[in-house]
């Protein structure tokens, strides 16, 4: 039987921390704000956008979004971030992403204000975790991850963690930092012959695919046994009831030490690292 | 016996390639130019330079040198930076790194034309590396091994890829642009506890740790037995005459199906692609 270790709990963490810290940060006379931007109302944004408010009501962080319409020009947008930007009363910025067409991130990327940049959507902040910096704004979800580690007290040096999936706001961010924290990385894709073997010796595995029922148990006979898995993948289930991860649970979950689960794992600390973010925006507007 | 796998040959193809763009670029009227900047005359760089020039010299590519003196300001240098940025007749910007200090190189990797920034010092395509571009400005010595891989018509496609060594310019660039050709890559550095273990089913093993003899025969009794090694280290042999890699050429050799040499591999085809990046700069200047 697995340790399951719950979002909750590590987001528990996280939000006391960020209470002293707002605490302190408004006894100096000042206060942390995000503004979310979207263009259109895309209902694919609202679960994420309701988390986030749950969040930041929760934590009493003062947040707003800014709508522009759905046929907004270029010009429109960009002059609409520039002012956000330039607010100094905004320390957090998130861009629902991606942009309806023919809009371009391009402009947003290059000029937002490297300590606004909250998720992680500038080339500064790009490259800064490309490069194996320690203190620049990781994406969230991938950033969720190490907190689970830090949760758990995991020294990486010396360990194996194979990701699974490598898309850019995760899987691609993930291995760098994990290789920044000493961990020995392998980043495994739908083009990787057999996962299996590239898990063996693994002391975590981490799901990252968006593909339910992507790792099961038998592919974890040559891992180490007291091996961490993390699901961040978020997945409709297959009778549409919910959503569940990229694990099998039930095949994974009694073959390692310990195992998150989808929901209550990294999605539930995502939007509270979103709040640190912001709040660190705040502290570093000194 | 392996076969190896020489520098000039790839670095030969590539010459060809760049002689024709240059041929067709000049007969619309245009031309590349080279401006290197540097601060101080760090003897670390001679032998580099040398190397970029007589390249550049046999590619008949315009090339020059701006040097500030060694105690120059931060303004002075990013006002000399600035005006080669904006220099028109400028398609490729190399700044000698690292600056001496207290100088920092901030300014320049924020404002340095992406279209010019032909060795990936700035922030934009050091994200559009990590992101995944397939058409941005990598850093040259990890595009070296690349070319060796095209020169060799590999399919990175369901093949195991262990890179040995994390640093900014090789191994965390190289990672990133061999997952993005659908490898499935390993990283291994100093913290790894057995690489002998983490290349086990290598179909491929790059060097780029700068450490003499890391790379041993018996580390490969469990890689594939066509393997391709490919050595980035440049270190002092052991002598003291000359140079060597990180690979034990004598004791691989034997176990692979492919290798490089040091001196005669990837550091012969790394100027040549600085040269094929400033005629790049120069078509996307159309």
């Amino acid at each position: 039987m697995a340790e399951i270790v719950k979002g909750a709990d590590v987001a528990a963490k996280l939000k006391e921390n960020i209470t002293e810290r707002l605490a302190k940060l408004r006894s100096s006379g000042r206060d942390a704000k995000l503004t979310i931007l979207s263009v259109g109302d895309d209902p694919a944004n609202a679960s994420y956008e309701r988390g986030i408010i749950k969040v930041f009501t929760a934590l009493d962080i003062p947040h707003e979004k800014v709508v522009l319409e759905a046929g907004c020009s270029q010009d429109e947008f960009d002059s609409a971030f520039t002012k956000i930007n330039e607010d100094p009363t905004v320390t957090g910025i998130l861009v629902f992403r991606p942009l309806p067409k023919p809009l371009s991130v391009e402009f947003a990327a290059k000029t937002i204000d490297p300590n606004k940049d909250i998720d992680c959507m500038g080339y500064y902040n790009q490259a800064s975790t490309a490069m194996g910096s320690k203190d620049c704004f990781y994406p969230c979800t991938a950033e969720a991850v190490l907190k689970f580690l830090e949760y758990e007290n995991v020294d990486l040096a010396f360990k194996n963690v194979v990701v699974i999936g490598r898309s850019t706001v995760v899987g691609r961010p993930l291995v760098s930092m994990l290789i920044s924290r000493n961990a020995t990385v392998t980043c495994c894709h739908t083009k990787t012959a057999d996962i299996t073997d590239r898990i063996s010796n693994a002391d975590i595995v981490v799901t990252a695919a968006g593909s339910r029922a992507l790792l099961k148990g038998d592919m974890l006979k040559n891992a180490k046994k007291d091996c961490f898995c993390i699901d961040v993948g978020i997945n409709m289930r297959e009778d549409g009831q919910g959503i569940c991860g990229d694990i099998e649970f039930e095949s994974v979950e009694p073959l390692v030490g310990k195992i998150t689960t989808v929901p209550g794992g990294v999605g539930s600390v995502t939007s509270t690292l979103l709040a640190e973010h912001v709040v660190r925006g705040a502290e570093m507007m000194l």
